[in-house]
């Protein structure tokens, strides 16, 4: 028996599995984030290392070598300097070095077997890709917070903010959205003006220029609740945020085409409202959602040594890999 | 004769005038930034001195003793501890405190001595207010880059750069800025695809993120020259600032009223094609210009003293001003 190593390093969690050469997963493993990019080096080799020693501690002694080992990560992270994971990998038992691959083209391996198709990711940020021949051949958006991440939870919490901005100073109609920032941020009501200006609108910008840009992404929560409650202009920024992600998709994939579209990141989770306005403008595509690159990065590995991923592998790593998840 | 300091302390530059109390100004003074929010207080110090000094310089010794000072600058430099300007301030003579004011009152003051009218200015930000009885009585926007300042230089550099990320990844059409803005970035041109995406599209993207969100302000004059010579994306660009203005305005102003508007800021200057959308929207409305708020300050300051500032005194303060700067 061959035993492989696949892990998925996002922003948030690391996962890791142990599969042999037929696609059986053995052992997964989670830790934290796992990007070098958002959360440092250190951080991220820590989480890699720690996922992957879970994965490789279900498995009974004395087992294989490992043959080889792919890491999913954000565009990017090869600009990184990874040698610390790649001797994390070894003190592992890993004997040649881990392929570092994109964590986009995982997210789309996930989902299908096929080696041409289209991905669309909206979490915090937002990007979709053409894939052929398991080779992103065209990306769109993915730009980051400043630049594009259009339909992201990015995009959607800075709406929600310029909604309450608008409200607050008269420029757009009321919104629950207001209520739900403020307690957020614990900026006590008050009807009280001050040279023009509601004072809440005072206190609630000082609050949010003391964050960090990208720490907007954590309001889009407030905005799905505020939507769910019936709040028209929240559910009017979901909409706005699945047309733009339709939008950036159309820049990557003909209209009509009949390949696989996988789509992945919370903001396109079951029942979003984000993702029904997706779905809706596709009739017919068949959408396969995903939660992360995991088996994606499984199915990389394999076939990166050779081994054909045919529908009954992939379905092993997905129905293998399932199954330990769901202990 | 009783003599009174005015001075306008702003972002890019600081402007001083000393003027009798009939409204002839006979001494003006320019310095360097002046907001003690964006360039520090040191800084603003320093400026509103030398402004000062020149203006004082200007009169022929030996001159009365100044009656008083009105001090414009941003809304919120009242938090910052102001007591090096008032001490350089004595330091020229000055025998009492100096009054902050709000620079958007002096810049409404500027074009008018009407008690009551609309200030619209657009500039690195972007704010507008109602002013009743010489108060600034409702203000919308001026929330800075992230929150707000729709229709702005920020607003409209920043549109510039989401417009050359989109045309350069497939998502929107081609448009001049892009090779304007990446020859400013020093981004050498490249048809190189990485990982689906053009190289030069992840180089422009490395320069963005190198800057302050602020500084693509900067970028604005680039939509303004494209949209001269013909490109249509530049264009839109332009018209959406006007109508994201007047979107603001409506929130403090209402229709049909008769009351002045005085505008100001450099996205506004004479020409602009984004005055133009503001004025075609505005049909029969006088819209007075400003360059700045000195000749408001110069209104404020006798006002303060107990002086009726009426069309006769406005127009002697506006005349002579104009004359000491033209020279």
């Amino acid at each position: 028996m061959a035993l492989f190593l696949a892990v998925d390093a996002g922003g948030t969690s690391t996962r890791a599995a142990v599969l042999d050469q037929f696609g059986n997963c053995l052992g997964f493993g989670k830790a934290g984030p796992g990007n070098p990019i958002s959360s440092g080096v250190e951080r991220a080799t820590e989480s890699v290392s720690e996922a992957s020693r879970q994965a490789l501690g279900e498995l009974s002694e004395p087992r294989p070598e490992l043959q080889g080992a792919a890491l999913a990560m954000a565009g990017g992270s090869v600009e990184v300097p990874l040698d610390g994971i790649q001797s994390t990998l070894r003190a592992h038992g890993l004997q040649n070095k881990a392929m570092i691959e994109s964590d986009l083209l995982a997210m789309y391996l996930s989902g299908t077997h096929h080696s041409d198709g289209f991905a669309l990711v909206s979490g915090t940020g937002a990007i979709c890709a053409r894939v052929e021949q398991f080779e992103t051949s065209h990306v769109a958006d993915g730009l980051g917070w400043l630049l594009g991440d259009q339909g992201s939870g990015y995009w959607i919490g800075h709406e929600a903010v310029l909604a309450v901005a608008a409200a607050l100073d008269g420029r757009a109609p009321r919104t629950m959205l207001t209520g739900a920032l403020l307690e957020q941020l614990a900026v006590p009501r008050s009807a009280l003006r001050i040279e023009g200006r509601p004072a809440e609108l005072q206190s609630f910008l000082l609050k949010i220029y003391a964050l960090r840009p990208i720490q907007l992404a954590g309001f889009a929560t407030l905005a799905f609740d505020a939507a769910e409650q019936g709040d028209q202009v929240a559910a009017e920024i979901l909409r706005r945020a699945g047309r733009a992600l339709l939008h950036s998709l159309a820049a990557v994939r003909p209209e009509g085409t009949a390949l696989p579209l996988v789509i992945g990141g919370s903001i396109l989770r079951a029942g979003s409202p984000v993702l029904q306005t997706v779905q809706e403008a596709l009739p017919g595509v068949a959408v396969t959602r995903v939660e992360d690159g995991l088996a994606g990065a499984a199915s990389i590995v394999l076939r990166r040594a050779g081994i054909t991923v045919d529908e009954a592998v992939f379905t092993r790593i997905r129905d293998s890999l399932g199954g330990l998840r769901n202990r």
